[in-house]
């Protein structure tokens, strides 16, 4: 078995942590976008308004997420110049308000569980 | 194309919310079962007791999730009589402590955000 075979088999504990602090904040990615999208923001601003927030996440992740909650119907999104630079402007749709009210509803009652427990 | 494709071409409004509301609760179900399982207990209370505590999850998903858990080194199991029967009792490894410790405060900072932005 090669290196790479037992380090699938089996994960070391750093990995496996890993996964699940990965596994714990993505679910909560969707809902911190949608909640600063309220207000009409471009990529550079919503991605520096949410790492101020303790949400830090690269271009690599923010951009796909925007354009798949568009598609989804969540976000609408609008081209305009500022400062001499073309820039996509999205914000929350009617849809997407109604989706961020219920995730926001949902998340409250399971950090509430969580808190009973913990 | 068929109404299969068409459904999965562009999935409905419904469809989309609990997808995400899926997300979102998957990424804690591993600290709930973590934190409960400080304490031994075998499947069946285990599951009770999550309910009880607002985390409801239907058979299918605990004991493979418990079965995982197990294999990555998080828990402990063993198999014991109780009332005549034979039930398999899980506790959290001392990994299982190290995770869990880690887990409760990244959850407890990503409540703290999303409050704030929320």
């Amino acid at each position: 078995m090669s290196r790479t075979d037992a380090a699938k088999a089996s994960p070391s504990l750093d990995e496996v942590l890993e996964n699940l602090r990965q596994e714990l904040r993505r679910g909560t990615l969707v809902l911190a976008v949608l909640s600063e999208l309220r207000h009409e923001r471009y990529g550079y601003t919503l991605r520096a308004t949410l790492a101020d927030r303790g949400v830090a996440l690269d271009e690599g992740t923010l951009y796909p997420l925007l354009r798949r909650l568009e598609s989804q119907g969540l976000l609408a999104s609008e081209w305009r110049e500022e400062d001499n630079r073309r820039k996509r402007f999205y914000r929350l749709s009617p849809d997407g308000r109604t989706v961020l009210k219920q995730l926001k509803a949902d998340s409250q009652s399971i950090s509430a569980s969580l808190t009973r427990m913990l």
